[in-house]
């Protein structure tokens, strides 16, 4: 198996050596005394990244297992749900409470755009006068198949005003941990989130946070949960358990990564983030690439854009391979369209300048008229330039 | 964090040390080439460990998860469905089965005890006689609660006699890997295990086998699923693929582990557990313990013995931990009453043995009245003699 020189794909992401090396503990009793010490502390660390008071559950499963238990632990059958999708990962989230039976109503934006919070406010309004309040909202922070960051604290405080009895529900997989979030100042009642994203650790866990207000509707929701119970897995957590045996090798993990966290810093985090996307965003222009998000909105821990001209993914894809670069190529109807850096998580501006340039040297090689050298350039002057978004 | 001498719950497992190695290896793209080539060997490794041409999904997620995949995938709410329950776990299978709207018919039989194939007929007739055939019958294979390995060539025989058109789900969680098994040749539609049990592999997978009939019946179910759905997961196995981000590293892992299981050789990894099985029931007799197992339904995997009058489990588990030995109380109705030794996956002999000899000196030191060295004794020598279980 050959190692991969630069991971550049949105999720998993590389490990850093502190958290791939605690990969390779021996097993621990996860009813015993050592476990209890670690979901308590991972816990406490969990809610000062996702800045909220609210009780956060670890579940074993990918981001999608997170996504349906924000939504069968806190719905029922027919209830109205408004799902705002800006892109695949919108539609899934729309697609799972179809699933489950709820009355879904889509507001759909093109892909590569944001979502309006004046738009978002009229479909529930619109919802209301119908007979049909939304019993949900559901948000993504951050759409992966795009590479575009919703409004979140303006979409949520949009929801609140026209839909005060509303739950607000985020898709908080690819974006949270890396771009300032605020759970509580914006009263996001269910945020989802996974551990192979900005976290640096193996896939495997899902962290949702549930608000006062979601666990309220949770005892009404009639929507059928076992392995995903919320009210299960918080009943245990107050004795440091879990109901079901967890991954508790990615668990220590994620404890590890997020002292690394910690130790960094948020803010620094979402700094170093705003410099990789702005230096993702102009090497890829400055070498031609037409970027797919509005860049208002763009996000600063994926960037996709659209293949050039006469480009096949699949061929550009095994020259970056060749070079030791992995890159994601497009999702749903995006698929063979576009390329996606990811670069969230363990990553720098170095490692981002690198893929630019291994991407610039791919797309000469493909014949593109390019300037060897300009991608890189741009690339590092605009993260030097980069600005940190404002929570 | 103290490091246990002597792990012997039943599961999470000790890892060998290939195993806990590869747990540090760098990510990968779960979309890529080497992906593919993991996945489709994983999964031809455990078509052999089955013993079954059946397609097996791996799912990021506990046993559990697995038991609900099991369930929700294959039925549809109000399906009459025959629980057989012989501890804790098959509570469970009865209870996920129930929550999703199924019409469960309980066989319960005393803990302690093997389900009766006769009785599973009778039970099955009933059903059919009242109007309401089985769609399904929901059966443990080894019951970690209790200790206790169902006879479940005879109880499916007996299934498939009686109810010839229902499914013969199978909670294999705890058994598969370690004793004899035969998935086709008993005519098993549904199985599922756990990757931290017999498999010596960090829990965060479950594995789950699905047979034509199975598949067919899965096309009418309409219970829902998502994150769940084996319908999905083997159109993606199709690409060499999961849909939703699966547990690299314990995947990983899981290769490592099911290489050395092979190198072993399944019939002498049944010997030696046959062996660990019959050194721990000797030992825990000779020190004047009662096992809760009738002794011809024995499981080779774990092994529960009730507490001795005026010794209480707190007390004890402090007194093993100290010297390192860590072992699981009792579950349900059974907490505070009994204790369990694990002993399945990367277990010698001589680990039983030890840790025989770690619970005499603890019940010594708590004034029972016992010779020392008589456990440990009756440990090896049973071990000696011990004969595998026949497929």
């Amino acid at each position: 198996m050959t190692e991969p020189l630069n991971l550049r794909i949105p999720g998993p992401t590389p490990l850093p050596d502190a958290v791939r090396e605690v990969g390779s503990q021996q097993m621990l009793n996860h009813r015993g005394p050592e476990f209890r010490d670690l979901i308590s502390r991972v816990g406490e660390r969990l809610q000062r990244a996702f800045r909220t008071r609210n009780d956060i559950l670890t579940l074993t499963c990918s981001g999608t297992g997170g996504m349906e238990a924000a939504i069968v632990n806190h719905l029922s059958p027919t209830d109205p749900v408004l799902a705002v999708s800006i892109g695949s990962f919108g539609d899934r989230f729309a697609k799972i409470a179809q699933r489950y039976g709820a009355d879904v109503v889509r507001y759909d934006v093109e892909w590569g755009n944001a979502a309006d919070p004046a738009a978002l406010a009229d479909a529930l309004r619109a919802m209301a006068q119908a007979g049909r309040p939304a019993r949900a909202v559901l948000l993504t922070h951050n759409e992966t198949s795009t590479g575009v960051t919703n409004p979140l604290a303006e979409l949520a405080a949009a929801a609140r005003r026209a839909a005060p009895d509303s739950l607000i529900i985020v898709d908080g997989v690819s974006g949270l941990g890396a771009v300032p979030f605020e759970a509580d100042a914006w009263e996001l009642d269910v945020v989802a989130t996974g551990s192979q994203k900005s976290w640096m650790v193996p896939p495997g866990l899902a962290m949702v946070s549930v608000s006062a207000r979601a666990w309220q509707a949770a005892e009404r929701a009639t929507m059928p949960r076992f392995y995903f119970d919320l009210a299960e897995a918080r009943r245990f957590l107050g004795k440091g358990e879990t109901p079901w045996t967890p991954a508790v090798s990615v668990l220590l993990q994620l404890d590890v990564a997020l002292e690394l966290l910690e130790r960094e810093g948020y803010e620094q985090i979402f700094a170093r983030h705003a410099a990789c996307g702005a230096a993702a965003r102009a090497g890829l222009k400055a070498m031609g690439f037409r970027l797919l998000a509005d860049h208002h909105h763009a996000s600063n821990t994926v960037t996709a854009a659209w293949l050039p001209e006469g480009v096949e993914w699949s061929g550009l894809n095994r020259l970056l391979l060749d070079r030791g670069l992995v890159l994601a190529g497009g999702q749903g109807k995006l698929a063979g369209s576009i390329l996606r850096i990811g670069h969230l998580g363990a990553v720098s501006v170095a490692d981002v300048v690198s893929a630019i340039e291994t991407i610039e040297r791919a797309a000469h090689e493909l014949g593109l008229p390019l300037e060897l050298g300009a991608g890189p350039r741009a690339a590092r002057s605009a993260a030097h330039e980069a600005v940190p978004t404002p929570a």
